[in-house]
């Protein structure tokens, strides 16, 4: 399974990348593989452990937070290991080149 | 905490109305209060309650679809209760009329 | 064509219902069928007319906004019209009974 | 302006990546500075030019998809370039190490 989630404060001005910096100190800690993109963090593991990271990162930001805002995806198939790779190496089979990543 | 969701199968063809009314099934036995809009349904509670009972869709739908994709919204505002219902208040009073819901 | 959508400022601090409601007041002018939920706005039209509307209240917001969020939803479904009442009406058909909304 | 989307059929079954292959031609062509990963793509670009994109991707897609879901997240910064690079930089400086991306 795939997650893939942005959280950030409402309650802290223009800049949090404190708090997202926070969130990305528990996720590589946490074993899971992952993927940092420009708008969020990629999580591949099974959904007690995906959200439990994600719980994780929620606890430690509502300790100084007033509102956070959450948004996740995940795209779930059934059997599949190893999608952080094999989706892109997919597309990139599908188009016929390299992509920027 | 309000927890917007959406939750589909993407190996049941263009009509997937009978696995999301699964989902309201256990959503409205739930005992969480709700709200069933066009795109999604918000549920208000607790972390674990609100994923909870995602988590028990999410376990329904997979018993049978191959392949299913979840996109979920939190706005966490602490202290905050009944925001089902005081969000939209705010609005219309912003707005100064009553709004289509 | 659905599109359910959500944009707030991200540095005015927690509360930010002035600017819902700037948003919600071009949305309502706009001539588009919506609903209002708890977690966004749910409109219905082809493309260039719902992205128009987005587009106006991201112009209305960015004039005092130095950050902005927006999510956006889209359920498109070939030669569909009135899906914002349909929608509901097959999941309720589907669980036999009514549901909040 | 960063605009992350993931753009996909309802009506194709299970595997998705003909179609994305074919949106990620169009991106790759546009000129705009773009990173794919594993759930999505990321485009740099003011609103016209971003949505451009988006709404050909979509024009391809339609022509032989019946049912297409959508989800699209844009963050917006006053007088911000580069995005793309420097959101991911700010995280790494703030957790004190390189991350995988």
């Amino acid at each position: 399974m795939l997650l893939e989630f942005t959280m950030f404060p409402m309650d802290k001005g223009e800049s949090v990348s404190p708090w997202v910096s926070r969130c990305l100190e528990i996720i590589d800690k946490s074993g899971l593989d992952y993927r940092l993109n420009p708008m969020g963090t990629v999580l591949e593991g099974e959904w007690d452990e995906a959200f439990g990271v994600v719980k994780q990162c929620f606890d430690a930001m509502r300790r100084d937070c007033k509102r956070i805002s959450v948004r996740l995806k995940i795209d779930y198939r059934e059997g599949r290991r190893g999608a952080l790779m094999s989706k892109i190496a997919s597309v990139e089979k599908g188009v016929g080149k390299t992509l920027k990543k």
